[in-house]
């Protein structure tokens, strides 16, 4: 009795840890392992860090090599094609911004099986502009992932805000 | 001879119907089935020729159902949660057009592996609006697909054109 409820509670101890009870693994996501969310989740906080910290190096660190990449980011064009031009899209992007930026995600979804995955994710941006002005926007962020060689990597963004079309603007100010 | 040279004919002509010899199966993508690929592309053919026809049911029934789709279209807000919310933002956007839209997609890829898949492309929509002006433009496209009870159906959409920081307008007028 006592041994039985003791492999019981070891096989709890183990779904616990696993993330087995893990509310989004369940249902439409039962594909994606939890190991695999772990890994693609902290690649995504490790591009976060880098992006806070102006680490070019280490934000395109999180992404596949050559010419794999194909971004659609806020800034035209419509793609950057290949790591080193959006490399270049980083450079000039983090050069508006005096000192760390913070980066937030809210509502967070990751999707996986076998060796692809994808992420979406509404993500905060905030830091201080050259200028001076404080800049804080909401921006929706897909990833598109492949895992090669055991490692999970980027090989596609699309990040944007709606438009407002009788304005033309777009939408900078949106709230979640 | 004749009949191995026929066994050789054969082998060729399956390799080309399954689309082995695609170039885009090759590389990074080696991890899509051809077949995969082949079902992905018919749906989103089968959502574009629905779009062209203002046809919100043929479009809605390439969505998964009920709360697992979640969509960033390029209309705010800044996600649409749930199916009907969708279905609903498709109403209004068609109900500016007047007559059949045109869908042409370009950079299409395709990835996926065992039951998920992504696909990004550029996209351009084109059809006269309900003023009698010619509307024209290009987007980018990402979608996120999952596969269930043997059908790939789309979970995620983003749809955006870039921003002009300096005048805070929506880029609708670029060109690939």
């Amino acid at each position: 009795m006592k041994s039985s409820r003791l492999v019981l509670s070891m096989f709890v101890l183990l779904l616990t840890l696993t993330g087995a009870w893990n509310q989004t693994s369940k249902g439409p996501h039962a594909a994606t392992t939890n190991n695999d969310k772990a890994e693609i989740s902290a690649l995504l906080d490790r591009w976060a860090r880098a992006f806070e910290a102006h680490d070019v190096d280490g934000i395109m660190a999180n992404y596949a090599a050559g010419d794999v990449v194909v971004a659609y980011d806020i800034a035209p064009p419509l793609q950057y094609k290949g790591k080193e031009s959006y490399r270049k899209d980083y450079q000039e992007f983090l050069a508006q911004y005096e000192g760390p930026l913070h980066v937030e995600y809210r509502d967070m979804r990751i999707v996986s099986s076998g060796d692809v995955g994808f992420v979406h994710a509404l993500e905060r941006f905030s830091g201080k502009l050259k200028g001076g002005q404080q800049s804080d926007m909401w921006l929706r962020y897909t990833g598109g992932l492949q895992r090669t060689n055991g490692k999970w990597l980027i090989i596609h963004d699309h990040v944007s805000v709606p438009t407002d079309f009788e304005s033309g603007k777009a939408m900078l100010d949106l709230k979640p």
